[in-house]
């Protein structure tokens, strides 16, 4: 069994921002010389997200506007969590509708994704340096 | 290391609707071979989902009325998205809630399911052909 | 190939209720004696969840409000699921907003996780016995 790791860091310049990272994941995978297995893709952040969706900037928009309606930023008071002396307590919740992490299937060497699916970073609490892990494992 | 691969196809006759698909993930790890390891199952496509919940008849109509609440169909004009050309921006808002994948034990050369655990295709922008892929890695 | 299993029980007094896991989690990495690989941990019911967030009792708090606004418990005559004669019709759309599986890479015999993710099991409805499945793969 081959296995192989790699990180990303990200440092959005908004709250909110997308980043597709398809390519650097594709590259993963090449490095990694595993041409049948999983690769498992995650935030190692709680307020930052990886999943696959459409590389389109007006659903970029429409996510942006839409998590604003589930969980608004603001006003900071509704939340609980603001007593740690945070502010982002609604990027906690963002997170859980975007979700941590995306596992694709590796098939002879290369990511196996249908027609559409792009591997995307999606920030909910930027202004800092942020990773993504890669992990691979197969043969 | 044992791996295999296996496309499933859906044309649904509505816009939204759910599929069990359980039998026939789990006749696809009977064709792996794998005693021991990862099944993972996700749709290929972006506007629609897989997922792990109950079969039930009652449930699914719940999920279809709660998801056109939370990210409803219409009026199209909301969404950036139709911009180009499409009507389905809400499908890429429902994904994010049902999800993209699910990854499932296989224990003994069975999927290690709870007992009310049943795998589902859930279809958000439908009659069209859509694919779902599993991907079996193991011993 | 290594893999381990091994299934953790709950039984929370509450209808909603969270459970940091995360040292239970390390402890199966640890009996594994996988250094490299793929650590999956799902609920195995349909009405709680797995997922990895903060640790932090107001964002619990928050989670719990949140999830009632999204899929409100009551009134219970709003979900067709009850006609089943349940009463958990919320409980199966809060479970898809949690999500049911969490996927980790192991790395040098340890969870690879990032300096504020930890496991949680999420329940949505409590007051009976309840699995989570850890199934670990890898080398």
């Amino acid at each position: 069994m081959k296995h192989y790791r790699e990180e990303l860091w990200f440092n959005l310049p908004e709250r909110v921002g997308f980043v597709n990272i398809t390519d650097r994941v594709e590259d993963a995978v090449q490095k990694s010389g595993v041409a049948h297995g999983l690769c498992l893709v995650n935030a190692m952040h709680i307020t930052a997200s990886v999943y696959v969706n459409d590389a389109e900037s007006g659903l970029l928009q429409d996510y942006r506007e839409w998590l604003e309606r589930l969980a608004p930023h603001g006003p900071i008071s509704q939340y609980r969590h603001k007593r740690t002396g945070e502010d982002n307590g609604d990027a906690h919740l963002k997170r859980q509708i975007m979700g941590r992490d995306v596992t694709m299937a590796i098939t002879d060497g290369r990511l196996d994704l249908g027609p559409w699916e792009q591997v995307y970073y999606g920030e909910v609490d930027g202004r800092r340096r942020k990773r993504v892990l890669i992990k691979i494992i197969g043969e």
